[in-house]
């Protein structure tokens, strides 16, 4: 994971530059935060990687949208459902109870899963077809677990605030997404 | 499930009695917020019931020990390792990172699961062998999970205080143990 310190220089400066006095850029926090949390999930499986993920993200400083995050963790594909209509089960998660099923296309989760990439939503109540499992998401972002060009499990994340996730979690969670992909077993 | 009302008379009292003015009995919140536990347990998965379980011990009023629960969730039977050499892999919870795996007599997890029974432990400091891996938690029960008499997996919880558990979560959670041995999948 050596390459991810060139990816992300911002890191360095928070926490090597003493002299350091203005605020910290919640952005940047991001990036340090969330890149600690890949290097940490090289070694855990799915169940402890909802745990890192909720606790980094309610980790950042309260000017951070994205401190607000209520409820992260994982749906993995139904192996007992048909090919031809797949959905998703409920996986590991920290936050309130969720829904245990969800259909390929259905709501956000579905839509990340049928179209096979990142879905991030600014404000669920303007998503159509948003499955309200938690009425105090306000913003969300779902991430596919890919394995041999085929989906296998997403990320999800909800956020108690519109606007929770941006092009800095877009780009991590993708990063998370290729780990899982290769660090975890998955039934074929 | 209609028996839990023969079994759980303290809870009619907290709901129906109008007049009933002294305060809440922590034993019979517990009751109750249990027994409510186990009617949607049941058409739980693990995932769900991990947070139905750390939601309804924390929301429990503060003069209980147990509303300080800090971890609640499963390990299942890890089915990679050898039959003379078993060992638990960590599933759906709630709370910091945790052991990912837990060989059986190993801490209070292993030993619940080596001697098929429930352990419950007043000062995990006072457990030889015992396992840290949140050094916020206090005191601890694990109770299996039987299938055919065989362990497929157990419930953990951790509180952050000395004394966290009583005979009422043992009478419960030993229930939520026969449940979820039925209503869930599990590899044989």
């Amino acid at each position: 994971m050596a390459s991810d310190h060139a990816l992300n220089p911002t890191s360095q400066s928070l926490t090597q530059d003493p002299v350091a006095a203005e605020p910290i850029d919640p952005s940047s926090a991001k990036r340090e935060i969330l890149h600690n949390l890949l290097q940490e999930a090289a070694s855990f499986n799915l169940s402890n990687t909802s745990s890192l993920l909720y606790h980094a993200y309610t980790s950042l400083p309260h000017s951070s949208p994205s401190h607000h995050v209520n409820w992260a963790g994982f749906y993995t594909l139904d192996p007992t459902s048909p090919h031809t209509s797949p959905s998703l089960i409920l996986g590991p998660f920290q936050g309130r109870t969720a829904c245990q099923t969800i259909a390929f296309n259905r709501g956000v989760c579905g839509t990340a899963a049928a179209k096979k990439r990142t879905v991030r939503v600014h404000d669920v109540h303007e998503f159509p077809g948003h499955i309200a499992c938690d009425e105090r998401s306000r913003s969300e972002i779902v991430v596919p677990i890919l394995r041999h060009w085929k989906v296998v499990a997403i990320i999800d994340i909800d956020c108690a605030e519109v606007g929770g996730f941006d092009e800095v979690d877009e780009e991590y969670l993708g990063r998370l997404s290729n780990l899982l992909s290769k660090s975890c077993d998955w039934a074929s």
